[in-house]
């Protein structure tokens, strides 16, 4: 904690002091924008409704989000603390500045960097509780869940920014008694509400990161929405996997919102007396104390009905970070145990972050029992899994009294027909 | 079939008229090299035991082998032709092309082009039955097996060329019987024989590849080793598939095999009658036909004791590439139905290549039963799984009678201790 997180900061950017902002000075999140589709990514900075261009004042002589990324922590902070000088309320750059920033919605945000390698970890463990009854009713949650951070590799080729449409999918599922497969249009699909990590810097191969280095390697924190077709994930899950289930688009949000703006948000983590304790490589001092983040997570869906109506959208369940049963720390030190190699843009998602109550499953799957109990709209429509031109919305926030509020932005994906 | 498969041309390159030569003037696989540490990759073509540097002789303009993998078929196509017109015996381009020729043995191998997306299949059907009886000896082929190309996503960062070395790795594994996991070095560190084929283009997201596209896509193929920790694959596999038991190393060889260079080896793809027919989304006539691969495998193995008695090491087992349960054009055209997109430099694996016998094992596992039957090698050593300082090479080559041999060189890597 330093001066960047002092509560009573204000900014010159009248935007930015909004008390419902999502970006205000103290967040001052990461990604990447153009003016049009001819001009290459610029690496900017979210501040009220506007951008500041990092370019264009001067604080970085590139435009690789990468380069930015690979810098030494320290370098980072010293970044964040320019950034915070400079538009905070009385700034002598403010003249200067002020020709560097761009109304949020007179640009497009693109991916904040060119994605590596993409690993989804599978942390909710209510959201594992929940789907393990429905594939394995007798066997919810696996004995290994409680000691590995389970986790496998994405697909990075597919991940699109916020605003992402995509068509159903087609490909092959097995009718409930049949024993011949069908071809078609998965009749599934579905949402996860996750956070995603992208990494800084990088480790060597062979060179595992211990835990408390571990979140140096850390530049910041999206939302993620891993969608999932359903009923292809049933048929070719076995025994490798999700597969083409889920490698036909990924949405993150454009800001990447980093640790050092959530520090104020950091929560003790602590596992239940009658869980067994996280393993020597997975446990340290500052993890207990303050491994945790108390992000609020939203879904919200906005059906084609009510995007009609001028509606924009229902919520359909609430969450928090803190329902992760791992830290990002542990994900990351136990992804390098082996010696695996990180690289700056490589983003790791935690998995479905589900609440403990029913209503707080964080996909349709858990929040209508595997598709038997529809869920029945405000409007009156119904569902079970999503359908054509239905868009989902992740939000995800940090409040608390006396600290300003640090948003994320949306993270917002549509469904269209099949092809 | 064109002029650059007649059997009969001979190249001014003399190595590369050796019978027992890989790179004969038919082949002319692609790879990336260098002459020191210091220089950037350089695009070359095999022939013989020299390199053609391809920048030199003005058949490109650029350094990018991504790029040129993009090309169109037809472009690719006749640059093999032009390659094919310089090198052959009698070329008016002799004298000044001999100028861009570089020993083998003087320069680096690299990894072919920089890696995008990677992705392992399952296509060894003995593989995966003899696999399947270990971890589940009741249910050893899964009810999709036959219907679905099973894949997963695997790690693009540790994939290394061939003289890859790696630490061994450490990890979480469960004692049999025992209730709680033990951490430290993998005891059970196994390679698996694999053949990897680099994507050419791509295609746009939303937009699968049909069958008969789904060869334009394919640039070449190399050898590829999957390493794998057994122990910790057991214990950490479910629900999600392989993760850390995977990703800490895999090797590739450094020559890309063209499916030009490979057309005089296609052989028909047959079902045997009692299994599933594919899908009409996998079948094609010209699949039927021609859409598998006659190239034969080989595992070798060279321990510390050989290295230090001279010995280049013992060949562990044989197979062949058209014991795969599917073609490559259905892998790729599977990868690609639900809208997922390829780009070029992403590579797919075929997963383990294991012929029906059961000394045709392409993995220890299989060939130790499990760890269960010791290896004697002929110098009297035995093993389950790999030791420390064991070296493992593939070899993959194409040989019929009246046509040239094509070969891939060698995939080789070495297990270090761990650290």
């Amino acid at each position: 904690m330093d001066v960047t997180h002092d509560p009573a900061t204000l900014s010159w950017v009248e935007s930015a002091n909004d008390p419902a902002t999502d970006f205000s000075i103290q967040n001052l999140p990461f990604g990447r924008f153009r003016r049009n589709a001819l001009e290459p990514w610029q690496i900017g900075v979210a501040i009220g409704d506007q951008v500041l261009d990092l370019h264009a004042v001067g604080l970085i002589d590139h435009l690789d989000m990468q380069r930015l990324m690979a810098a030494p922590v320290t370098e980072r902070r010293a970044l964040r603390l320019s950034l915070w000088e400079g538009l905070r309320a009385g700034s002598a750059l403010q003249k200067v500045w002020s020709q560097a920033l761009l109304r949020q919605s007179e640009v497009e945000m693109g991916l904040p960097c060119e994605v590596g390698d993409y690993t989804d970890f599978y942390t909710g463990i209510h959201h594992a509780t929940t789907v393990g009854k429905l594939f394995r009713p007798d066997n919810p949650l696996l004995p290994n869940y409680k000691w590995v951070p389970i986790g496998y590799h994405g697909r990075a080729s597919s991940i699109g920014a916020s605003g992402q449409q995509f068509h159903r999918p087609q490909g092959q599922t097995l009718k409930p008694g049949a024993a011949v497969p069908d071809f078609g249009p998965s009749a599934r699909i579905d949402y996860e509400l996750e956070i995603g990590a992208w990494v800084a810097g990088g480790n060597g191969l062979g060179e595992p990161v211990a835990m408390a280095q571990a979140e140096d390697y850390i530049f910041g924190l999206t939302l993620l929405n891993d969608w999932s077709a359903r009923d292809v994930q049933a048929w070719e899950y076995q025994p490798l996997g999700p597969f083409l289930a889920k490698n036909f688009a990924t949405t993150v949000s454009p800001w990447m919102v980093t640790l050092d703006a959530l520090a104020p948000f950091r929560a003790d983590f602590e596992r239940p007396a009658h869980d067994p304790q996280p393993m020597a490589y997975l446990d340290s001092a500052h993890n207990r104390a303050a491994g945790a983040l108390d992000v609020q997570l939203e879904v919200w869906l906005q059906t084609p009905a009510m995007l009609a109506a001028g509606n924009p959208g229902q919520r359909l369940s609430t969450s928090n970070m803190r329902d992760a049963y791992w830290t990002l720390a542990q994900l990351l030190t136990h992804h390098t145990v082996n010696g695996c190699n990180l690289r700056s843009g490589d983003i790791l998602g935690t998995g479905t972050l589900s609440g403990p109550a029913p209503e707080q499953g964080g996909s349709l799957l858990e929040l209508t029992q595997g598709g038997k109990m529809p869920l029945t709209l405000a409007n009156g429509e119904t569902r079970t899994f999503l359908q054509d031109g239905d868009t989902v919305i992740l939000r995800g926030y940090c409040t608390r009294a006396g600290v300003r509020r640090i948003g994320f932005g949306e993270c917002r994906g549509t469904l269209l027909a099949a092809r």
